[in-house]
């Protein structure tokens, strides 16, 4: 690979329950002159969430006393949906929480969203199952095109010592998401042991032709050579692995 | 932004200390049809280094005691190397070390690599200061081209809790590095308060045409619109605001 490009998905509108994301893409995309085999396609997990259900109404949710307490100045509502989605608290900054979500996930809210949510008064959430949701979306994409691409559902996380989000995969169909170099050696001759997350990679690329402003919730990234059967979940640290639990 | 290409920038020789890596990037971005104004030029921090001199020696290093003590299978010699680049032992898992540098960066190795080292008995070292690598970087390839480009100095981290290293930016120069959307509404009026590191983000994007065996040390990334004056320590998270410090 010498050259790949980043092609924002423009004009998918917004979603809402059981909207087939996979002919919104589809169709964008054939605006943007169609998909190509070997295309991944990328999407936030935001329009997923929603195409699922995934959002949740503030006024039906009654904060606890601990959620409360931590909520400094932030609706009390919000924190007890973040405790909610949360299975392991990671770090306590009242009102922020880093919590590690049922799927692994170790991320800001537990993986909560309040903005671009559809009304002002919910919440998103992560997919139940963002490999599923990545599969099925690239078993239609592929139905409705023919053309065979990868898939990535992807989120915005913040990491430890760095400013900023980048955006990472949570989900993914029909792609390698880690290059193993293992084995491999360098020009001199050394053994390299890292991997690299491509998926986390190709991620942040597609994030630079979105922006969470723009309302561009997806991108196609053309010319990586990246065909394969990995998960989203195959990023994750295993626990025996992670100096950081 | 709708498209950006990534376009590797092949062909550049294995670099030696006093080499001009402006004029070898240059070089290359006229084999690929030129730089643009408003490009983002990315390298490797290895090429800034081996050509800032920043490679030592393995049979000119004693190990401590302690280098000994913790190295396990590994070359206690590099194991030395590690320890003196780093300012704060992060996490220790022998032989694996997690440290800051001097420049404030957290990272495995505390940024010493031992592959694609000029000869398999050494060590390259971060550049004492990447930021000015890519200021200079930036000042010669503005001069030796006219165009008005931006630089990232670039290097693989690994991250807690995630399989895999990603690219990041460890200097910079003549670009935004993070997007404040504090401030800025979403599309049903919720206040936005996240920043997105987008230097990480074509960091990453940029890795994804070079890697590690091919021996593409850098990359064009065009179609964005980052102008700016940011730097490579805009990036760091500030210790008071540091939750995993």
């Amino acid at each position: 690979v010498s050259e790949i490009r980043v092609i924002g998905l423009e004009g998918i509108p917004e979603v809402s329950e059981g909207n087939d994301v996979a002919a919104l893409v589809a169709e964008a995309a054939g605006r943007a002159g169609g998909l190509e085999d070997g295309d991944v396609v990328v999407v936030t997990q935001k329009i997923v969430s929603k195409a699922e259900g995934r959002v949740l109404a503030l006024d039906e949710v009654e904060p606890s006393r601990f959620a409360r307490e931590i909520s400094a100045d932030k609706d009390p509502r919000q924190t007890e949906v973040v405790l909610r989605e949360a299975v392991r608290i990671v770090r306590l900054r009242p009102p922020f929480v880093i919590a590690e979500t049922s799927h692994g996930l170790v991320c800001g809210s537990a993986g909560v969203d309040f903005s671009n949510a559809p009304e002002p008064e919910s919440a998103v959430l992560l997919p139940v199952d963002p490999d599923a949701s990545a599969q099925a979306l690239r078993d239609r994409l592929v139905a409705l095109t023919g053309r065979s691409v990868g898939v990535l559902v992807t989120d915005s996380f913040g990491r430890p010592w760095r400013q900023g989000t980048v955006d990472v995969a949570i989900g993914a169909a029909g792609l390698r998401v880690l290059v193993d170099l293992l084995g491999s050696r360098d020009r001199v001759g050394y053994e390299l042991q890292a991997q690299i997350a491509i998926a986390d990679e190709i991620a942040s690329a597609a994030e630079l032709v979105m922006g969470k402003t723009r309302g561009i919730p997806g991108a196609i990234v053309r010319g990586l050579d990246v065909a394969g059967s990995g998960r989203g979940r195959d990023l994750l640290m295993p626990p025996d692995r992670d100096l950081f639990r």
